[in-house]
């Protein structure tokens, strides 16, 4: 492309401060280094974690940034050494990289590749340790390693996943987070049978997702719990079978759930960042076998707690990033997944309801203001 | 035999008090009911578990009630109904019962059978929820089903484990909790495999059955934690590779485990019940895969806390009660495996040392007091 090994200037939306409006500015992206890869941003999502670090909570966070981490585009140039995608590939940037070499991706045990961890931690490359990202030669930090609220953004490469060029970007940009988080935290991490009752806390996109995938797994009955009653009708689509609102009783939720299932759901999703909540969905699992799972990003310094006896009696407490995905092997099967229509039976709707579901989670469109 | 469907008096040791030195009395036990078996106990050891009670820190605590809960003995009748077990029969009383018929027993995931809980939980029998046991016609209290700080104790059917005749009782008692809970946390909780980094919080009985356990599964390192660091000599026969006192740094113990293991152990076990030493248990495992178990019985009303991060990062929180090994079906196992030396490679080693390494514990010999 024209674009290749030059500076692209293109719009941007700035995090200059916490907690004060983004300013869509005129950002200036540097060319990628070796192992990186310059990305078009067609379509980005906004997750709660983007609105986390910007309402200055996130002590992690740091400003000025520009935010966004689910979305999808396409490949602009790539830098040296870069093997694995080329410019016009589709992708969806990843904030979990997946390296394929280091302890973790060797482990066969968990998706949280640590090879740019630091430098993603940082805000900034692995190369060089700077940002790809300046205003008038000021530079502006990267967020999660994908900061997807450009048209241009600036990613390592093993933090890049290559899907199929018929799927809808609009759609699937979905699939670099929330909905990918959901299936997988049923799927790879609690593992749910058939015939397993699940308890979901949080019917936002992530607890649909989380619906959507143990119906595919065939659960025999998904409680809904949420203190908003208006999502049931949305959340039916996604499989839920029932629905709970703690609001509408005296006794803790955990027991109310615990009633309700003759002792106890198989597994539980905490799908809200609400430690109070964790804690019910880990009291509200079966004795002996119970598994509970927190998704949910709770707020800096807050902790969970419960008695140890819950654990000592069979229940399990796990928790899931991106839903045990590796990410650059995965995320590309999800894409195909979604486009042969094949046992993700209503992921459309996860898609067409994410609007009415989640206040923060929304697609927006970049490809108006393309440069 | 002689005695059957005769109440037999005999020597007990009866705790009539929280905190007050048991008193031997001459106590009468009634015959066994239907699906009940009477036992002459020969050998009992003390577990934390029967000091806990008997300090008056456990709520659910009965005065008077007769203490013990790991022991050996023979058959000397049986009620109504029993048929898996008949006079003679040598056999180890389990406190966690195992009947095969409950939705527990059914579902393959646990051992935790609930067919008799309510009533030993009481600490009266299923059939007529009255106690076997009495002084002078004034009732005193099962305890954990078992009861075997007594000569003849009466237990559910469901809870007898019949063993190898040929077994030596002195020894075998052991496996009827802290030995097998240890073992059984390692092989049925977290299933440790070969090359496995393991952490051990107390190296008391079920610390070193822990450690046997670990060896025997082929661990690569098996690091001992202990403030007293008398007990790495002994703790070295049983497999432990590299000992680390507490007292010996100023630095949080997690972060000298995680400095130490490059990240972190893969499995940790705390055989306490100390809920500070729980967390710190979870914390030293490695991020993405590591998992802890709670073995240690906290008191009442202790919390365990940690950063949800913990989990959300891959961590695992687990807990085991008597290591998750079905006790009728299971316990003649390790008795068999304890007399054929197979794998359990020093298991001996566990009741010569179990003296030194544990004020609590000691087996007593009650024959030379039989009736």
């Amino acid at each position: 492309m024209a674009t290749q090994g030059q500076v692209i200037t293109c719009k941007a939306a700035v995090a200059y401060e916490p907690n004060k409006p983004l300013v869509i500015e005129d950002v200036q992206v540097a060319p990628p280094q070796a192992g990186e890869v310059r990305i078009k941003i067609l379509f980005t999502a906004l997750c709660h974690t983007d609105a986390y670090t910007w309402s200055g909570k996130d002590p992690e966070g740091l400003f000025p940034c520009i935010l966004g981490h689910e979305a999808a585009g396409i490949v602009e140039s790539v830098g040296e050494g870069v093997t694995e995608v080329q410019p016009g590939d589709h992708v969806i940037p990843c904030y979990q990289a997946e390296c394929r070499e280091c302890k973790f991706c060797k482990s066969g045990k968990t998706n949280l590749c640590g090879k740019v961890r630091t430098a993603t931690g940082a805000g900034v490359m692995m190369n060089d340790r700077q940002s790809r990202f300046s205003i008038n030669g000021k530079p502006i930090y990267h967020f999660m390693g994908t900061s997807t609220f450009s048209q241009y953004t600036v990613v390592h490469d093993v933090s890049v996943a290559k899907i199929d060029p018929q799927a809808p970007l609009d759609k699937v940009c979905l699939l670099g987070c929330g909905v990918a988080t959901g299936l997988g935290a049923v799927w790879n991490t609690a593992k749910v049978e058939p015939g397993a009752i699940v308890a979901i806390f949080g019917l936002g996109t992530v607890g649909l997702a989380v619906a959507e995938g143990a119906k595919t797994a065939g659960a025999s009955r998904i409680i809904g719990v949420d203190i908003d009653s208006k999502k049931f009708d949305v959340a039916k689509n996604f499989g839920v079978t029932e629905f709970v609102n703690p609001k509408d009783y005296d006794k803790p939720i955990q027991q109310v759930l615990v009633d309700l299932t003759d002792g106890g759901v198989d597994y539980s999703f905490e799908c809200i960042g609400n430690v109070s909540v964790m804690r019910a969905a880990l009291e509200c699992c079966h004795k002996g076998w119970g598994t509970s799972v927190i998704i949910g990003v709770a707020a800096s310094g807050q902790e969970i707690s419960t008695r140890p006896f819950q654990l000592v009696t069979g229940r399990v407490w796990k928790g899931t990033a991106f839903g045990g995905f590796k990410s650059r092997s995965q995320v590309p099967w999800l894409v195909d997944k979604y486009m042969k229509k094949v046992n993700v039976i209503c992921i459309e709707f996860i898609f067409e309801f994410v609007a009415l579901a989640v206040v923060y989670r929304n697609s927006f469109d970049l490809t108006g203001n393309q440069n």
